[in-house]
C-alpha cells in the first residue's frame, strides 16, 4: 500500500444523546475537516450497522453527504457489523490506494438510545448465526460461554476479571467524551446484577449514541497508517476452532503487522474491543501483546493502565466511552491519532510513537486491526 | 488503477424464487469461481441493499463467507442501495488495486418476495429524501414526477415510451435467467394498470429474488475492467439542478470514461438501469450515447435492438431480467461480460470489444457506470 495518512479526525461526545444519526455523523466530520484544515474531499465513507433499524434512515452514505452539504461527493457505506467503523476507514484506503481519490472523509456512526432495548437486542441478534439464535443464543450468552471458557482455561476468577471494568472506567472518566466518566470499584463491578452468567452488568458496554470521523489524503501528514489487516471467522460459534481466542483477530493482526513491517513489541499504546469486558484480556493476546492466559498478569501489575507499560484501552474503551456500533471501530482509530499527536488531555499516556486499534464484528467474526505511527 | 481483470462471471435465475438469500448468493459465487476455474480468493465482497429488513440476515459478509465454506477469508458489505452490486464491484477492484488482495469474489443480491408487498415498498421507501417521504412520497411516485418532466420537455408520447419495456421483454424473453421471459406489445403497456400517472405497470420493474457474482483478478485475462466512476447527488428530489437529467449519471460517467480513456462513441453494448423504462433514455443521454432529447429517435429507430447499432439492455434489464435490488448493479456487470464474451446465447449482440454498465442507487443519488473491454 503506497503511504496514507491521517490529516484530522473528530468525535462526537458517546452516550444518550438527543441528536439524529446525521447530525451525529455531521459534528464528527466537521471536527475532522476543520482538524485536516481541508473544505473538501474527493470521496466520502459511510460506517453504520444499520442505520434502517435503528433509526430508518436508508441509503446512508449520499443521505449523510447531502445532510453535510456534499451532496455531489461520491458516498458509498461499509458494513462490518459492529466493526463498521473499521472497516470504512479500511475501504477509504483503499480507495485513495487505487488512486480513486486523493483525499477522503471516513465518518461512522450509530443512534441506538431511540429504540427500547429488547428492540435493540433484536437488532443486534442478527450477528449471531441463525441455528444458534434459534436456540436462543443472545450477544451476551455467546460471550457467556466464551468468558467462561476462557476463565476456566486459565485459572481466572471474579475479581481479576473485575479490574478491566474498574481501569477503563478510571480512563472515562478522563475522557470528556467517554459515556461514562465515572470510577467504579471491583466491590461495584462484583455486586451489579448478572447479565449473562458470569457476566456482569459493569462487565457488558452501554447502548449508546455517537460518531467518529478521519479525513485520510496521500498528502504527506505527521500520523500514517502503517498497517490494515482483516481477519474472518465462523459466525456459529460451535463451527470455531477455539472459544479461548478469536481466530479472526489473529489473521487481522498478522496481515497488519506484516503490512506495517513491525511485530506486537512496537505496539505502544492500544485501543482493542471491550464490549465484553473480558475479551479485552484475550484480544491482548490474539495481538501478540501478551502471551495465552498471560494477559492476566500485566492487567494485575498495572501494565495496561494509563501510566503502564502498554496502555491499553485510554479512552475508557467500549465498556466506559460507549459502543455506539457503527463507530467504535473508527472512534478508536480517533484515540490512537489523538495519543499520537500528545492531544488525549487527561488520559494521554507517554509519547507513543506507534498505536494499534483493534475492533471486532459480530461476536468475532469480521475484525480489524489498525496500525498508525508517527513518523 | 492498475489492470484488473474479470476472471469468471455467475449469475441465479432472477424472479419469485424459492431459495434463500445466502443460497442464491453462493449459487453464483460457485457459478463465478467455477467460470474462473479458482477455489480460493483473497478477499469476499458482498454487495445488498438491506438483507436486515428483507430477510432478517445480519453482517451478511461473515454469515456469507462461513455459508459457501470460507468463513476465514476476509470478507465486507458495500451497500449504496438499489446500486450496491456495482459499488461492490467498485471496492473489491480499489482492494486489488491497492494491494490488500490479489483475487476477490464479489456477490451481490437481494430476497425480496418472502414479504407483503407493502412492506417491500416500506423499505424501498428509505431510499427517500426524509421530508419528502413525510408528504407521501413513494419511490414510484417520484420516477412518476421525473418522467413527466422529461416526457414534456422533449414531447414525448406514451406510444413512444412504450416501445421501451416492449423492447426489454423481447430481450427477456431471449434470456433463460430473466423474471419474464414474454414479449409484450405496446398495446399491453398502455392497457396496463396506472402505478403513479403516467407510469404504467408495465413500466416498472418486478419485486425479485436473485444474486449475481464475479472474480476478479490482477492476473491477466481476456475481460479487463476499463474504467470505473461515481457520482452522487441530493438525496432530496426539491434540491435537483435538473428533473430531466441525472447528475449523478454525468459525473459517474465522466470519470468512468476518464479511466478508461475513451468516450461514449467507444460503447458497444450498455446495460443501463430501467427500474423504471422511461429512465432509459435519459441514463443513454446522461452516458453520452445520445443528445439530450434524442434518445428516443435511437429507440424509435431500433438502434437499440439486439440487433441495432447500440444495444441497450440486452438481458432485458431491470424490467425484464428483474431488479433483485442490491443484485442489479452487479447483475448488469455480468451480462456485459457475457456479451463480451460472445456467451449470450440468443440474446448474442454483434462482437462487442467494450460495453457499459450503469446503475442507479436510490431515485439517482448514488450512481455508478463501470466499463469493461475485452482486450
Amino acid at each position: 500500500m503506497p503511504a496514507i495518512y491521517v490529516a484530522g479526525v473528530g468525535c462526537t461526545r458517546f452516550g444518550r444523546l438527543d441528536a439524529s444519526l446525521l447530525a451525529l455523523l455531521a459534528e464528527a466530520a466537521q471536527q475532522a475537516l476543520h482538524d485536516a484544515g481541508v473544505e473538501e474531499v474527493d470521496l466520502i465513507v459511510v460506517g453504520a450497522m444499520n442505520p434502517e433499524e435503528f433509526t430508518g434512515d436508508g441509503t446512508l452514505a449520499p443521505l449523510f453527504a447531502s445532510f453535510l452539504g456534499k451532496a455531489h461527493t461520491p458516498a458509498f457505506r461499509v458494513e462490518t457489523g459492529t466493526s463498521s467503523g473499521a472497516g470504512a476507514f479500511a475501504a477509504a484506503c483503499a480507495a485513495i490506494a487505487a488512486g480513486f481519490a486523493r483525499t477522503a472523509l471516513v465518518v461512522a456512526g450509530e443512534k441506538m438510545t431511540g429504540l427500547a432495548t429488547p428492540r435493540v437486542a433484536e437488532i443486534l441478534s442478527r450477528m449471531i448465526d441463525p441455528t444458534e439464535r434459534r436456540y436462543g443464543a443472545t450477544m451476551p450468552a455467546l460471550a457467556a460461554i466464551v468468558t467462561r471458557a476462557y476463565a476456566r482455561a486459565h485459572h481466572l476468577d471474579a475479581r481479576a476479571l473485575a479490574l478491566i471494568p474498574v481501569k477503563n472506567h478510571r480512563n472515562g472518566a478522563r475522557n470528556p467524551l467517554a459515556h461514562f466518566q465515572a470510577e467504579i470499584t471491583v466491590e461495584d463491578v462484583l455486586g451489579s446484577r448478572l447479565i449473562a452468567d458470569p457476566l456482569r452488568l459493569y462487565e457488558v458496554c452501554p447502548i449508546s449514541d455517537g460518531a467518529a470521523a478521519a479525513v485520510l489524503t496521500a498528502e504527506r501528514r505527521p500520523v500514517r497508517v502503517a498497517g490494515i489487516g482483516q481477519g474472518s471467522d465462523h459466525v456459529a460459534l460451535r463451527h470455531r476452532r477455539s472459544l479461548t481466542s478469536f481466530r479472526a483477530t489473529q489473521e487481522a493482526a498478522r496481515r497488519a503487522y506484516a503490512m506495517a513491517g513491525v511485530g506486537p513489541r512496537a505496539v505502544q499504546v492500544a485501543e482493542v474491543h471491550d464490549a465484553f469486558t473480558p475479551f479485552e484480556l484475550i484480544n491482548m493476546e490474539d495481538l501478540g501483546l501478551a502471551e495465552a492466559g498471560k494477559a492476566v498478569r500485566a492487567l494485575v501489575k498495572g501494565e495496561t493502565a494509563l501510566e503502564g507499560r502498554l496502555p491499553v484501552n485510554p479512552s475508557g474503551g467500549l465498556k466506559a466511552r460507549g459502543h455506539p456500533v457503527g463507530a467504535s471501530g473508527l472512534a478508536q482509530i480517533v484515540e490512537i491519532v489523538w495519543q499520537l499527536r500528545g492531544e488525549a488531555g487527561g488520559r494521554q499516556v507517554r509519547e507513543p510513537r506507534l498505536g494499534l486499534a483493534h475492533s471486532i464484528g459480530g461476536l468475532a467474526s469480521v475484525n480489524w486491526v489498525t496500525i498508525l505511527t508517527r513518523d
